[in-house]
């Protein structure tokens, strides 16, 4: 993975993303400029889960857009996915890393500044800073890091980093500035009325 | 696998364990003579599923009763568990197969007579017939076998295979009779006051 990869960050969730397809929606988003794609998907059956992947891998290879898989590394095998996203409640790192392999893509949540030294001594392909601010997307994360909490992860950290929660065109700007290697980014792209639109706004 | 290892089959259900830790349901049950083991867990993190797949494995291995991991191939190849068992709308066979190699068991959940006879092309361990009476336990089920269609997938079947929903003291015997390898347990034993003695009793 190349950090540059990291600029725009898409994680899908269906619950805001309108009622539309979750396909549609990456489509759009990679055509307005997304640059990764993490699918998160809490509440389907593995099979449809495989399915869903394959067809975004379907889509997304050809562009050269890395696709990663939250939590469940069966998942992102049985696709060959480029890689899977882990939270601190997912598979430990060393576990996820024997099954993948040292090829694929790895990203680790960090919650608070112990996850960001702790990561110091593992080998993550990144780190999400989770979360920057709080956001109604995910109702189970911890305190916020806020601005300067992000500038001390990232100085901190030894791996790229990506800053999520609460990532928007107003927020992301004096995010970037602190030198994050990108953002991720949820409803601000999801619950986009056009989320093309709404990607290419966050490359600025 | 030995087909006489699914003679008494527990599946865990949490739900259905009045509270008590699935730890002591398993250890009570395997005192009293469970043969086999599926860990079903639907609802919590990855993380807390592999460490209660670890204890169980500790639990279970040296006392050469398999222990088999429901849906999730990643949590089964994370512990190196026994193997996995797969319903219609979990890791499709060939996929699973692909991950764990020849050597695990996987079983596999038939719900119509046309699962039974798709089982057929392929190579599972076991594959169960499910369910063979409505139940409490599970309630997106298909519609139930009954005996006479039990002993019709029995009869169709290639492979070994154990019978499940609604399996306790009552229906096991005239299950057993129709010549299934065993027969697959949740609430008879996860419910039951002393699972100990509730298995051992459906032993015969």
């Amino acid at each position: 993975m190349r950090p540059e990869q990291l600029r725009l960050y898409l994680v899908t969730d269906r619950g805001l993303s309108l009622g539309r397809d979750i396909e549609w929606v990456v489509s759009e988003a990679v055509r307005g400029g997304v640059t990764m794609v993490q699918l998160r998907e809490k509440d389907i059956d593995t099979r449809e889960f495989i399915a869903l992947g394959l067809r975004l891998k379907e889509l997304l290879t050809p562009l050269g857009v890395p696709l990663l898989i939250n939590d469940r590394v069966d998942v992102a095998l049985a696709i060959d996915a480029d890689g899977v996203h882990i939270g601190q409640s997912d598979m430990p790192y060393d576990m996820a890393r024997r099954l993948l392999g040292p090829d694929k893509i790895i990203g680790l949540s960090a919650e608070c500044m112990e996850d960001v030294i702790a990561a110091n001594a593992i080998d993550p392909d990144y780190v999400a800073i989770s979360p920057v601010y709080g956001t109604p997307t995910k109702t189970d994360t911890a305190e916020p890091f806020g601005l300067e909490g992000l500038r001390e992860a990232v100085k901190l950290s030894v791996h790229p980093t990506v800053a999520i929660g609460g990532m928007n065109e107003a927020t992301a700007p004096a995010v970037l500035a602190i030198g994050v290697d990108g953002i991720a980014v949820v409803s601000a792209i999801c619950s986009a009325p056009d989320p093309c639109l709404a990607s290419s706004r966050l490359l600025f």
